[in-house]
């Protein structure tokens, strides 16, 4: 499995409430149509240690393989779920990762 | 489930490959150790558009809820496990979180 991560800043005109309904409700239905998707799990989140929160959610999306990915990448689907991003979150603070995952417990 | 999340920046003299490796072999069994843990899941991670990581590594764990959290978080499981983080971490710039779980595919 080929794993991608999405750390995701909300836009800053929106509540932590509202930034999740719109990322759920109204922009993973795009995301989920990206050809090759086998996964998606999406994490809104809240810091609990006091400080102002880096990022305001996180996203895994996972693929066969990388080669998968690359396809999944230039599709329609994903370009539309990018082209909505501006909605309800700060484009240029989101960071893309590849991950590797470890099923500790 | 009570889903905690932290998100883990790595020590700067410490490559990724360092970094993982002493995350997953000699950290992660002492965090696993937390009592009323469900769950722990961990993923060292790589930027993939170019840009300075703000992070190197996820992880999740889960508990039955957040009273067994309050607990697990008082245990000395996890205040070793916290007292080993000096050796990987940049402990000041970890973030931690409470985040709800969306499977949406």
């Amino acid at each position: 499995m080929f794993t991608v991560v999405w750390l995701v800043k909300k836009r800053a005109d929106l509540s932590q409430e509202e930034f999740a309904r719109y990322w759920i409700d109204e922009h993973t239905p795009l995301t989920a149509a990206t050809p090759g998707m086998r996964s998606y799990r999406c994490y809104p989140m809240v810091a609990h240690d006091g400080a102002a929160p880096s990022f305001d959610a996180i996203a895994f999306a996972t693929f066969d393989d990388e080669a998968a990915w690359r396809v999944a990448e230039q599709s329609p689907e994903l370009q539309a779920a990018i082209a909505d991003a501006v909605n309800f979150q700060e484009v240029d603070l989101t960071q893309s990762f590849y991950a590797a995952e470890h099923v500790i417990r």
